[in-house]
């Protein structure tokens, strides 16, 4: 192998080259996810669409959101099936490693339930992906909290602190007010005093999940292309409360959001912060300070427009060599395959995006053992 | 005078060099507003605000939205005094033409309501800035209607119809729904019924008129910073709700909600298109040519990189050479000289941005009389 650097107790080590920010492995059933909810609620009668993580309640994208030739030949929903699953991401894509992102527990309105839900899939998850799959040590995950109940996620925070593979903790970027708020502030320490970064990602919902400023859109297409409003509205909003001045080593990840859009948005941010900061004087830094310390962005769906060198430029305006993160966003629909994704970048920044912004976000190893799946 | 052209009955003609699409006029009263509010909206006790031009019920930008030497000298306030108007409009700033946008209307929950007082700020800007203080002809102005009540809306638009100095139809970005779903369509059939370009343009109020996709923001500076999201969600739905095939004549401004954003938004939604277009047939063509054709910005506040350069490319990438018409926000906070901004544009498209723009859409003069203001 090309790759292989030594041999240690028998075990080939290969070089990373690749980090995938952005993975969702989905259970083989309901009941991998309904025997691990607590009581009272496994024994309710509540809708199955909660921890769906294929069929979706409301706007539909294309296939379902999944990759056509993700579904496991043993059957099951795409990312379901290790084997199957490591044969796509692993060997196929080449990816080293992999953090973890499951879309099990769509918002609900009561939070206690979704603390449930978010129970069972952290308890799924570490049984899972991180430990009985997990034999080459090539996944990380994300830990699910729900926003709607602070104290309910600090809970579910310490219940699982210190434990080697959760390396984040996940919100859903659907919310009834926006992360910088007072609100979540239990959760930015919990996670600080964890040495956690927060990951902000999509989960659709039915109901208020779905809004826009301006009330509902009609379309998949619509709601899909408007995905960074709500992703600029939580970054405004943690920078204009003070959340990065409180919490000064807190890290925040974007996931699936884009990131082409922050450069006019900085723009603006650092253009109002130097006309109208008196109103926010716990705001110590230009906005683009803040980001290039505490915030970062995973790659997919990566902007492509028609003339490739524009993607060039805005890299580079957006900070992307230390801003950006490589993702596939398998198995869904719109992955990105690392090896078209590195051609599009350019040369100086391509090492950085596909591995070691996230190595260094993440704390992970710059090589991993070879079991001859590179 | 170096502009001066030729002598027609003794007035000689100047060259329009510069056109400004946004500035607000006010009232110099509440009085002059409330006598022409039909019955029997006009004896009804409701709330001064709710076409206050001046104070804000919520949210309040630096100097009251206001610059800071736009008070006329004899009291009343910015833009409400017509000669002092035209010396910092005209003189100080070198406007030829101006598009009026009267924030006289603040949304309100009842439609009819709004209605009436959009009904009384169409006569006072008639009587006022588009006649009486309009003897040197260098005033247009836009129509306020209620979108909340397209038939209300439609009624007013009949009611001005083939007056000479309404030039466009405008609504207020804070909505309940977005612009391309087919409650509006009445009100886009009106416009394009009378070739009027459809404004819209924020006038903030309370409640819902303030959301964000994730709730409500805390700040000023955020909710000016998140302009474009609304903005963003309207074009959007345009779009995709096939708006522009419907109405192939349509014309919308998208007037001081920003532009550069316009660029990775139409990179994403050609992106989109393309795969999952299946979705809304109606939509025939890619989402940047229906822009090209149908939609125009105005510049205010032109975005300001740190690195000069990079505003260059993104003017290029937005199309602003056909997309872009200056303007000035006069007489507001964070106002934009002309000649400031025009060392900013490339020179290739500087008089299409200053001029040509809003000269096509408007049909404005290539010329006006000199009344040895300029």
């Amino acid at each position: 192998m090309a790759r292989s650097l030594r041999v240690d107790g028998g075990r080939p080590e290969v070089r990373v080259k690749v980090i995938d920010a952005d993975v969702h492995p989905a259970p083989r059933s309901f009941a991998e996810l309904r025997e691990r909810v607590p009581e009272p609620w496994r024994s309710r009668n509540w809708p199955d669409q909660v921890f769906d993580a294929v069929e979706t309640p409301t706007y539909v994208a294309p296939g379902k959101a999944q990759r056509r030739d993700a579904y496991p030949p043993g059957g099951g929903p795409p990312c379901s099936d290790p084997l199957f699953a490591e044969q796509q991401l692993f060997r196929d894509a080449g990816v080293d490693y992999a953090i973890l992102l499951p879309l099990t527990v769509r918002p609900v309105p009561n939070p206690e339930h979704e603390a449930a839900v978010c129970a069972a899939t952290n308890s799924w998850l570490a049984d899972t992906w991180l430990s009985a799959y997990n034999h080459h040590d090539r996944y990380r995950g994300a830990l699910r909290v729900c926003s709607g109940d602070p104290g309910l996620a600090v809970k579910e925070i310490e219940r699982w602190a210190g434990h080697p593979h959760f390396v984040e903790i996940m919100l859903v970027a659907y919310t009834r007010a926006p992360f910088g708020q007072p609100h979540y502030h239990p959760i930015l320490a919990a996670a600080v005093k964890h040495e956690l970064p927060i990951v902000v990602h999509v989960n659709r919902a039915a109901g208020m999940g779905l809004l826009t400023p301006v009330g509902f859109a009609s379309y998949f297409i619509e709601h899909h292309s408007l995905y960074s409003l709500l992703y600029a509205t939580h970054l405004t909003s943690l920078i204009f409360e003070g959340a990065f001045e409180k919490f000064p080593t807190l890290k925040v990840v974007f996931a699936e959001g884009g990131f082409s859009w922050i450069v006019p948005l900085l723009w603006r941010l650092d253009n109002l912060w130097a006309e109208a900061r008196s109103e926010t004087p716990l705001v110590k830094r230009r906005p683009s300070e803040y980001v290039h310390d505490h915030v970062r962005f995973t790659s997919q769906p990566i902007e492509e427009p028609t003339d490739a060198s524009r993607l060039s430029h805005v890299l580079e305006w957006a900070d992307a060599s230390h801003l950006l993160m490589f993702s596939t966003d398998y198995p869904h629909w719109d992955f990105d395959d690392p090896m078209r994704v590195a051609r599009q970048l350019p040369a100086e920044m391509r090492e950085r995006i596909l591995r070691d912004n996230a190595l260094a976000l993440y704390g992970l190893p710059t090589t991993r053992r070879d079991h001859g799946s590179a």
